[in-house]
């Protein structure tokens, strides 16, 4: 194979592979969808190298697909083209940390925990956080966020610029060191999110933020989902700024205690978190946020303070996904995410129950309320065509109320293969066309992670 | 003329001119530029008016610039290719205001004062304040900050989604009203911070926040204004989250006792602010902070948390442009902007002082300096060319050094005709011509408000 060979002249034999099991390793993503597997894997260990295999690809119309940790949740990873996938596990530096400046400069491959590691032995932290160890260069792919982006935002809300190959093989930097800047349109958000579609990240400057001096986090029990959803839009309109406001349906905890041998209260449980440089002004909010609480009927309340206290609470909503997946024995699950105003948070969860229980899915529902964004495991057996048809029918009822709603078919987790089919729905079709028509201007040959995103012309 | 014919079609004879009184008044914005006259001003009433507009604009390859208070500072809104000035002055609604949301939705027309003074008095604010009575469309296409971004952030950080006109007519509805959202190309942040180069915004969705319960202010005084600087970089590095960090030359003082025969100390000074809903917190945090200032030396501290205290420490600040202007005599100036990583905001300010020094400039240094953000005044005779070299000298010489400090040749102006020649050297040839893509992508015949933001190909 002529591209091989080509590339092979590029990063030399070693970080090229055609192997059946490596081309496996690099065909699917955490979703259901179906696997592709690649033509070949290669692993470049700079920018230069990148730019070259860009150059080639793009002069060949051959695929590339950018690739990470594999922990998206939507196919977006997945070569559907074949084609080249370019994996970043070889490119995994942490460049830089500008403490003073509360800056990090990574490689797109540096897995998040490592990154958390490195950075907390110097009192910061990168604040995104999606649960999966993603890479850093996922996270930018997909916009990745989790349970802290409510007070510190999303992936997007803390990178500062990007080194980007585009699809010609040029090298574009984005963005500065200033935190504050108005120069030129803004390039870098425009990759941020866009999957892999638009360019390569090959280099990050992240920002950073100190690791709180004062943390409170509470469990708070409900005696529905629907008291607690009315509760975070209480807790969001008094502007107190948790850092974190989780809610989970009461199987969650039931599975904790099952799998863990806890005892948790098996009823719809909120998570408080508040952090801040003063310990007063934690109190302060957590009183004001349980009160508000038990307005709504609060029948079980826990706060604590205590580092290894608070680490045991979150295991409560770090096991989900896994204590989900436990029970789906072998059975594929699409696990969904739509976002909505906070004010609309409690409607958009009493219809995800009504709609999972009208079809016959036990309400697993989870969510990074605060942000209005809601998390819906929806499983079914191996073979079950009937119950996987159930399972895309309420999927897709939840996104078309979370627009319906004024919300979004995803609040962190992407497009990739899964939500194509909205995005016109959601946007219009003239915001289509424009997102197109940056496609073409980025990629004219559309190389680049190729049907993903955007959906069919 | 035919141009006038068909736009009298569209809005009627009442909404458009061509008089010599109304081309002179949209011929000019906020800086020392030429004026150039367009031919024909047009006021639409309806985006469906502005999309007939730029839908003829484009068939006639006629340049549109869009216009709103016409504040900027750098030449953003002066028609140099003459055409059509598009005034926004009557689509000043504001459509809704989302109280549980914390949200508004606004027409691009509408001016800051008069939106803070309406969402006052429901306890809500929008938090970009460039000082100047923009409008909120002119505030969009410059990203404009101001004094509260610091906490805030800029405009870009403030605005959720917008519906926006493009060049060919068609109406793109961009962002949704969900605070999260990871759904395709984040259209509306191409759109911010473009100045009208990209799209004419016709409405927009805005992020609000509530009024917070306690603010403290103080203000310090410091022996040099490089110690002043200083102590904003360890005041940065605590993480204490100020909503404002001001930096005054000593001359910004002494020029206000003599306008208002007040009696500040005529010293380098720095506005402190913080805000929250606890008054325990503002009260900590104050603390630290003045105790930093005062390892830096400071020998005057004043603290209040009196609301019309405040108004009046305040007052030191938001005059400084028309009190530095009144001290012109006619001439003309050039309001410098540019912005660095915070650690090196200290090397800036005394680079800036040294140079303005060295080349004729009394010293007066501004600064919204939590974020690393520099202005510099180079006021010159009229008719002095000599002076309005060195003028341009030292502003070039502040950019250059911006940017080798990692920072940007703009932190909040934006780009308009005065900082074109500095984009290539801030962000490389590479990511110009990624931006020259979008702009051909979605401008084609180069109508927009042409021959601002990018370089000269």
């Amino acid at each position: 194979m002529d591209l091989a060979r080509s590339l092979r002249e590029i990063v030399g034999a070693d970080r090229l592979s055609v192997t059946d099991a490596d081309r496996d390793l690099h065909a699917h993503d955490d979703s259901y969808n179906e696997p592709v597997r690649p033509d070949l894997v290669v692993w470049p260990r700079s920018t230069a190298e990148v730019a070259e295999i860009a150059r080639l690809a793009n002069e060949t119309s051959t695929p590339i697909t950018a690739w990470g940790a594999a922990s998206s949740a939507g196919g977006h990873v997945i070569p559907v083209r074949r084609g080249i996938v370019m994996d970043f596990e070889q490119m995994n530096r942490i460049v830089e940390v500008d403490h003073a400046n509360f800056q990090a400069v990574v490689q797109p491959g540096v897995l998040r925990l490592d990154l958390e590691d490195h950075l907390s032995r110097q009192g910061l932290f990168f604040a995104p956080d999606p649960g999966a160890n993603a890479t850093v260069g996922g996270m930018i792919a997909n916009n990745a966020a989790g349970v802290r982006a409510l007070k510190y935002g999303a992936t997007r809300d803390n990178v500062l610029g990007l080194e980007v190959v585009l699809a010609n093989g040029s090298i574009v930097r984005t963005g500065s060191r200033s935190i504050k800047q108005s120069s030129g349109y803004q390039l870098t958000q425009i990759f941020v999110g866009s999957e892999g579609t638009l360019g390569l990240v090959t280099e990050a400057t992240l920002k950073l933020r100190p690791i709180p001096s004062h943390v409170a986090t509470a469990i708070v029990g409900f005696p529905t989902v629907e008291a607690a959803a009315a509760a975070v839009a209480d807790i969001m309109g008094l502007a107190l700024e948790p850092a974190a406001l989780e809610l989970l349906a009461a199987d969650h905890l039931r599975w904790m205690n099952e799998d863990e041998a806890t005892s948790f209260a098996e009823v719809p449980t909120m998570l408080i978190e508040f952090t801040d440089a003063s310990a007063t002004s934690v109190e302060e909010r957590m009183e004001a946020a349980i009160s508000i609480c038990r307005d709504h009927g609060a029948i079980e309340v826990g706060a604590v303070t205590d580092h290894a206290e608070r680490a045991n609470l979150w295991r409560v909503r770090h096991g989900v996904r896994h204590r989900y997946r436990r029970r789906l024995a072998g059975g594929a699950w699409i696990g969904m995410d739509v976002s909505v105003p906070v004010a609309s948070f409690a409607e958009l969860v009493s219809y995800a129950i009504a709609s999972a229980e009208q079809n016959g899915f036990p309400g697993a529902v989870l969510g990074h309320a605060g942000d209005g964004n809601l998390h819906l495991g929806l499983g079914y057996p191996p073979g079950d065509d009937d119950a996987r048809s159930r399972a895309h029918l309420v999927s897709g009822l939840l996104v078309d109320k979370a627009i319906e709603l004024g919300g979004t078919c995803s609040g962190e987790h992407g497009i990739g293969l899964d939500k194509r089919g909205y995005m016109t729905a959601e946007h219009g079709r003239a915001a289509v066309e424009a997102m197109r028509a940056i496609k073409t201007a980025l990629d004219p040959h559309n190389i680049l992670n190729p049907e993903k995103v955007l959906p069919e012309p």
